[in-house]
This record gives C-alpha cells, sequence and structure tokens, in this order.
C-alpha cells in the first residue's frame, strides 16, 4: 500500500530538520525509520542503562528478546481486535524458480509483487513485554513472590508513518514488567510511575503524570478508551519534545488478568494472577534531553551527564 | 504459509535442549528466534564491545539502524534476484472497520487472515550494511579516504527456519563497513580477516578462514555461487559450535563496484568505488564460546574473560 503520512505541526518538521543536519538522526527515506548517528545512541544507550541500574537493585530478572515474535502469540492475545491498524505481519517468498522469475519480472516493472509472497508464522513485537509472558508460564506456577523483569530495550513496530521525529514506526521500548498478586501489582504501578516522574526531572525535564488511553481503532475503540481512563489503567509521563503539546515518554500500565489468562500464568494455591507493565521510550527521551538541554551532550548541565554517566 | 523446518542432525538439537535448559537461550515456540537470557545477553553484549573497542581505535564511525529499512531500498539492491527465499517483507492492515471484523472473524476461526493485509513501504534487514550506502551516498562525494563504519549489532532476517541452534531466522550481525579505492578497500578486507582469526584465537576458539559462498537461489544460484568462490569475493571464519562441521561466525565480503553503483557513492575526481565488509554474527560468536568454554562464564579461562571485560 502507499503509506499515508499523518500530518505533523511546523515545530516537529523544523525539530526532525535539525536533528538530520547534525547527524544525530540518520533519514532513510521512509517517514519514522531513522538510523542513530554516534551521539544519539550513546545517549539512549547510556539511557538504558541508567534504567537498568535501578532495576538491577530491585531484583529484575534481566532478559533481551528480538523484533518478531510468534504469530499466534498476537491472534492470541486480542491485540488485533483492539489494533488492527498498527500490527505489522511478516510475509515471504513461497514459490518455486518460475515464479521467482515472475516476481522479479514485476519488481523490475515497478508493479506490486505481492502475489508470491505468503504470511508467514512471525509478526513483528506490537509492545516489548509480549514475548515474555508465556516464557514465564513455561517455568510452571509462579513463587510467591510473583515474577519481575527488565526486558532492556525491544524494538517495537507501529504501523503510522509520520513526519513528527517523536513517532516512529519502530523504536525501542524499554520495558519492566511485573507478575504478581493484584495489589501487589498495582502498588507496584504506582510505585513506577513515582520512579519515572523522579528520573525525568533528575534528567532536567519538565514531566507530569496523566490518566492516558491506548489508540483504539475504530467507533467501538472510543468505549474502550473511555473505559481505560476512567479505571486509571493507563497512566503516562508527559514531557515537551516539539511544539506545544507534550509528549508521552512512558507509560505505567495495569492490564489486570488479561495477559495471565491469555499466558496461562498461575500462582500455585490457584490465587489470582495480574500483570503492569512500565514503558520507557528510549527514542522520545533522548528526543526531550536534546531539545531541554541542546544538541551537544557535552554542554549539558553536569548532574544530568553524571545522571546518564557520559 | 507452514514454515518448513530444516532437518538438524542429533548434536545440534541436545546442544540446543541444554542452553534452553540453563536459562541462556529463550524459546518462543517459533524454530530459529529465541530471547536470551541475562548471562547470553551480558556476552553478546561485551562482545560487541569488543569488537568495537578495535573499530573505534581505527577511526570507524558508529551507526546504528533499526530491523526494518525501505522496500525501494532492498528492491533496487538486487537481493530478491540472489535471495528471494530468505526476504522479509512487512504487511500492515488496509481497511475499513467493516474490513477488521472481517479479518477478527478470520483470526478467531483459525483461517487465513492474510485478506486484509498490503505490503507495507518497508521490509526486514536482508544484511546489516544495506541501510548504511544510502547515508554517506547522501552526504556527496566521498572524501580522499573514502568512509569507515561500525554499525554495531543490528537484528537482521533470514527466512530460514531450523532446529539448528546457530542458523536463526533473526540474529544480531555486527557489520564493519569500508567504501572506498578498490586497492584499499581490497587490502581492508584482507586486514579483517586476519584480525578477525586472532580475535578468535584470543577467545579461546579453534578458527580458520576459507573461501564461501552465498545461498544463492536456484539452479542459476549455483554458477553465481561457484564464481564468488573462484574470485574469492567472500571468505568466511569457521569455528566448531555444535556436531562435527565448524560453522561460520563471521564472514569478509569484497562487493567491488555492486553497493557504490546502486547507492550512487562517488570521488569528487569520479575514481572508481569499492565497497566490503566484514560481519560477525554475535550469537554464533557466544554459542561458540559457550560450547568451548562451558555454560557458566565464572568458569572461563581468565584470559578470554578479560578478553571480554568479564
Amino acid at each position: 500500500m502507499t503509506d499515508q503520512l499523518s500530518p505533523a505541526p511546523a515545530a516537529q518538521i523544523e525539530s526532525q530538520r535539525e536533528l538530520v543536519a547534525a547527524g544525530l538522526l540518520l533519514e532513510t527515506g521512509v517517514p519514522g525509520v531513522f538510523g542513530h548517528g554516534a551521539v544519539f545512541e550513546r545517549l539512549r544507550h547510556q539511557l538504558a542503562a541508567r534504567i537498568r541500574r535501578d532495576t538491577a537493585a530491585l531484583g529484575a530478572e534481566h532478559m533481551h528478546f528480538p523484533p518478531v515474535l510468534p504469530r499466534q502469540l498476537v491472534e492470541g492475545s486480542g491485540y488485533l481486535d483492539s489494533f488492527p491498524q498498527l500490527a505489522g505481519t511478516i510475509f515471504a517468498f513461497d514459490g518455486n524458480e518460475r515464479d521467482a522469475i515472475e516476481q522479479r519480472g514485476l519488481i523490475a516493472a515497478g508493479r506490486d509483487w505481492s502475489k508470491h509472497q505468503r504470511m508467514t508464522d512471525l509478526m513483528l513485537v506490537p509492545a516489548a513485554c509480549y514475548p515474555a509472558y508465556p516464557v514465564i508460564a513455561a517455568r510452571g506456577p509462579l513463587p510467591a513472590g510473583g515474577a519481575f523483569l527488565d526486558l532492556g530495550g525491544s524494538w517495537v513496530f507501529r504501523h503510522e508513518p509520520s513526519q513528527d521525529p517523536a513517532r516512529r514506526q519502530i523504536f525501542h521500548q524499554h520495558e519492566i514488567v511485573r507478575i504478581g498478586a493484584p495489589d501487589a501489582v498495582e502498588a507496584w504501578r504506582g510505585e513506577w510511575a513515582d520512579r519515572g516522574l523522579a528520573l525525568m526531572r533528575a534528567l532536567g525535564l519538565e514531566a507530569t503524570v496523566e490518566d492516558a488511553n491506548d489508540p483504539f481503532f475504530g467507533h467501538g475503540g472510543k468505549m474502550l478508551a473511555a473505559s481505560q481512563r476512567e479505571q486509571h489503567l493507563k497512566l503516562e509521563l508527559l514531557v515537551p519534545i516539539a511544539g506545544e503539546q507534550p509528549t508521552a515518554v512512558a507509560s505505567f500500565n495495569l492490564h489486570r488478568e488479561h495477559f495471565a489468562e491469555v499466558a496461562g500464568l498461575v500462582f500455585a494455591d490457584g490465587g489470582p494472577v495480574h500483570t503492569a507493565c512500565t514503558g520507557f521510550g528510549h527514542e522520545r527521551i533522548v528526543l526531550a534531553l536534546l531539545r531541554a538541554h541542546g544538541l551537544d551532550p557535552d554542554t549539558w548541565p553536569q548532574t544530568v551527564r553524571n545522571e546518564l554517566g557520559l
């Protein structure tokens, strides 16, 4: 399909132009898909290490997943009901030598060449925590304290091409996951909202935490979004990046029993299992830092440099 | 499509079982797609840092690219002529609310739901160096010394499901790229083959360098493979991982004028531009280390631990 662009305000387009001119971002030619120059990537790496320092001190188990996951996992999760417009499916060639020659001809002619492409068993990761639940479930009943995971910076895909430098089609989401008894999980979510706010302020960023909702698809999605806000299931950490409106750089999400039921997470005594996740958007936080403190990290306030180990 | 498995010898299946049981690899349920436990990921990370230490000392520019890239870039590269069977294309939903409901019904019924999925502008990265050439070309004519890049560990996709733990569908390829005059590029490739061999031996691995060829598709592919070997365009670094045959853990590739022509890389004086790349397979090297020195890095020889900064 010809991807349709979301419009972006002038301030966001100008901001992106500056970041590219400074070599911080590398354009690929597709909106919302960027490479990182050395300075941007170093900042992202140090931010990840800063977050991991906290989770290590708190005893989180570290795991790391690739940018693709089993299609079956997404199919069984309800994601495609709520966000069909955002998911990326992976197709591959399914044919013989004659088909390959036909495909080659279609490509050379600039025509649609999807004819010999078939859906594989894989999709792009829609949210970093999805692959973690089955891994924990496969270990058997949860220990009494549940589980606490740091998944590091995972590549996550959202099919929403945009000229806004903060709205990527593919970006690093650093998710921290808690699995356990409902009260413990809800308390953990609140603690992480506080911790996220404190971290942004220590990094010299103006931050607030607010109720939010996910971009549910279609008319039915409006009700889901309203219900999510009403029940305070999603909190977002907002920070200025470009233009007037602040941008969400992290979220703190209560899933209730959803992922526990989907993955078959249980306590030995049969007690209820809830899950929650905290997700930090690496690229958005780095963009906010560049906006707040300037494009050259060598000139940033020493307190911010110390916080990031620069 | 129902992905067909390449058969794997018993030694490889047993090796994979051990790595999963030890928590080093995390199974996802799809062959050749694994998460990494904390120990495996730490080893991979330290290996990347070890490689980057060399490239930094030699003055390489560091860049980092996401696991997806413009489809147009792959279409224009010839990759789909040579390796149509390995490429991953990204599709996404293209429809209205009624289509979303129909798609949901197909998923719930366990049926093929590709009807409302359309090819997007993106593909999965087939080799880590692909996104780098247009970025360098966009800067204008090359400086006299050409360019030297370290792309770090990039996620690369190959659609070849297998039970061999060393044959992943998605893995980290750490590519180092040289762009310049033909003689300089050819000399650089030879130096990196020596450097790769020395690194593997410093890591306590039995390594050899041999002529090799890429897995070109179909009958015509056999001639391309023979020609590639005859011209010594591809060298591979082979190391034992599982079973009798050693496995390629790195390659050193001369592209001649191919990528320079495709991307429009030129010298100001119009002299010929060649490119070459060195690619280290992070996961395969970590697997080779685990096989050579055991599953617990705390017990590895001190020289190897020092080399990796463990």
